[in-house]
């Protein structure tokens, strides 16, 4: 692999593994910046702990201090990218955590060596 | 815990636990914006994959296809995250992951039961 500088110091070993590729690492991003928000973050925490996986959009808790319109967008974003779902069931949707999209974001935290699949 | 709707539905259980902090969702969220951009997550995983653990700015793949001055601005972005940590050896910087902090992420992500604890 070359680098920055093609005649760098002999200051200390390169990394051990090449770049991961591009659309990889834009898939990652993605993910990132969907939780990049302190609601979204508390969105995701409060979903992932629901029993049975899914929780009624009626029981979204008012502590989150948002408007309705600000919670849509919210849920929206993490919907679109892929990290809850929503279906609709009668008057109220319901949202569900999508465990395998963490866990690439996971796997990439804990082993950053290039080795989890992305989506 | 109220909800949104004061008179919802018996349609389903509300998540079992509460909400997470705000000022925890925040620093959650501080990290992940950090890693939202492809650039990042790609320095990140490659300074990740070092052996001894730190890589001199020199060595820094010019794969990413970017100048230095957006190299420049990535890896401050991510020191100001906690993300890396940069120590000036000489003429080089050098670079290394702070696995405590992409822990913090990583527990969120794989419990997400509001125990793990943040910066």
């Amino acid at each position: 692999m070359t680098t920055l500088a093609t005649a760098s110091t002999d200051c200390c070993a390169a990394a051990s593994t090449p770049l991961m590729p591009a659309d990889r690492a834009v898939c990652l991003a993605e993910i990132f910046k969907a939780l990049g928000d302190p609601t979204r973050v508390r969105l995701v925490g409060y979903l992932a702990s629901a029993q049975g996986g899914t929780v009624c959009a009626c029981h979204l808790p008012d502590e989150l201090g948002i408007s309705q319109p600000t919670l849509s967008h919210h849920l929206k974003r993490l919907v679109s990218a892929g990290i809850i779902t929503r279906e609709q069931r009668g008057r109220w949707a319901h949202y569900a955590v999508v465990p395998e999209v963490l866990d690439v974001a996971r796997a990439f935290l804990g082993t950053t060596t290039g080795d989890a699949r992305c989506c």
